[in-house]
């Protein structure tokens, strides 16, 4: 896909990771959030990412997005090398530490959106700044139809008022447990999730790793979603992302937000991040097959079904 | 119910807790796996308890469990004090400490059934040691048509052939995440649980508190129950215990034994605990009417629907 116009716009970074489990080690992978949601999205809609790399970005990362069928327009080329994440597991695969962050051309990133890409109805802004989130929201040509934010531990510490003014702009914020507790201070989940309805987006989606993730929405509504019981985990980077991506690009495929809608997509991401981390970066979501996604989809159904 | 002939036979500890959270303290609360898990299961079948009390036990303990139709002729009254255990919550009342054990009466506890008791067809072995948990059903005048059995990290660690030889006397083994990881030495839930089937039960069923359950059968076969997503948790003490106690009970009361009739009672199960700790020890599945459950069980359904 290549359309004029894109379905969805993500907005990310590109990195190139450095990751260490208990029982491999890799450099080099190519990762970041705008990577992994567009090898996401890719596969249910027409996705434009929008991000930088360095000189030194391999044309091989290049050439995988572009066989997804990403629009590369707003990923830019600066001076200076590519940014760079390196981290490793605990024995667990849940828990990690970062090793080192290189922001290299990362640190002076302001996207900027190709013309068509203002236009775009369905927008995904991966963790970065939420100035910088508030950025490309004030670049779009019309409101959205839909912007979904994603943020950190980080900005909730460093940028809390941007953070604030950026959640009120968006019809859903996903973050983890225990950012949502330290973004509202509220002690249970179901406490927390209303505080930061209450700051303007219709829903909360909050992750919870290998448990899955949970939608609040106004109204009390919750629904729950698990997550794939995996043999094995081979790097858990990026599964917040891809599964972000894959949500976010099934409901641009659809254009369904209601919380059944909601829901549908969540089941999407969810098994799309069960593959990405069967293998390290993106790579096993650039050779996924739709009937792979299909199956599946169909065994998380049966698994969570009740009676 | 003072049926002749209890459905489900209950083995555990009666006790008097002494409980701090971070918003209240309470001293000689009703609890006790025997406790919790009669308290639920009463409210589907015909229950007896299987237990040891010391002289110290209220008489209000008692009529409490005879309010709620539980067969109490198992329940011993032995010379000396109740046992007796305190713990503290942390603030995320997920973890906690423990702050002093008194086994008093139950360190020389040796469960023995009353006739009848012995002809029960559903048996829930509490987490005692191995040794008397197998004590009771050797005691069974037939083989019994589903027995549980619960145990914790305690007796994986100093009583580990005993367990297994329990373990492939019963039709389904519950135990917590980091506990399955420990008696099988697997990396991921998933193996972790094939390794428990092979040492005998039909079932493993894997409890990850404020997250849920999951079944695990022979044959590949997972499904999942989140737990209820509750504004306030006064106090997690017996979550367990009631959990399963509920799940025996609907399945003593059903006779269904399939993956399907499972999955049924894991949320009747789950919908007991959830009450169970709206209160401190046993109160307010006491006074549990029957619309309650099925109103939560209603919730549970809907929040846990993928389509």
């Amino acid at each position: 896909m290549r359309a004029s116009t894109p379905r969805l716009l993500v907005v990310g970074s590109v990195a190139l990771d450095t990751i260490a489990t208990p029982a491999e080690r890799r450099a080099n992978v190519l990762g970041g959030s705008a990577a992994y949601a567009c090898a996401a999205a890719a596969h249910f809609t027409a996705t434009a990412m929008v991000g930088v790399v360095g000189r030194d970005f391999p044309a091989s990362g290049r050439a995988l997005f572009r066989r997804l069928g990403i629009d590369l327009r707003g990923l830019q080329t600066a001076e200076g090398r590519t940014f760079r994440w390196s981290g490793e597991y605990f024995a667990n695969m849940n828990e990690r530490r970062t090793l080192s962050t290189e922001l290299n051309v990362f640190a002076d990133f302001r996207p900027e959106l190709p013309p068509d890409g203002r236009r775009a109805p369905y927008v995904f802004l991966g963790n970065i700044a939420p100035a910088l989130q508030s950025h490309v929201l004030d670049q779009m040509a019309r409101r959205p139809r839909f912007v979904m934010a994603d943020t950190m531990d980080l900005w909730i510490r460093t940028a809390r008022e941007e953070l604030r003014r950026l959640i009120a702009r968006v019809d859903l914020l996903t973050l983890n447990e225990s950012e949502a507790r330290e973004l509202s201070s509220a002690a249970s989940l179901a406490r927390a999730a209303r505080a930061l309805l209450r700051l303007g987006p219709r829903f909360v989606l909050v992750k919870r790793g290998e448990y899955g993730s949970v939608l609040f929405a106004n109204g009390a509504t919750v629904r729950v979603v698990p997550a794939c019981l995996l043999e094995r985990v081979r790097d858990p980077t990026g599964a917040g992302d891809t599964f972000a991506g894959g949500l976010m690009g099934w409901i641009a495929h659809t254009g369904r937000t209601t919380i059944d809608g909601l829901v549908e997509a969540m089941v999407r991401g969810t098994a799309l991040a069960s593959f990405a981390v069967e293998s390290f970066g993106v790579q096993r979501l650039a050779t996924l097959r739709r009937s792979e996604i299909h199956r599946r989809v169909r065994e998380l159904r049966r698994m969570a079904q009740l009676s």
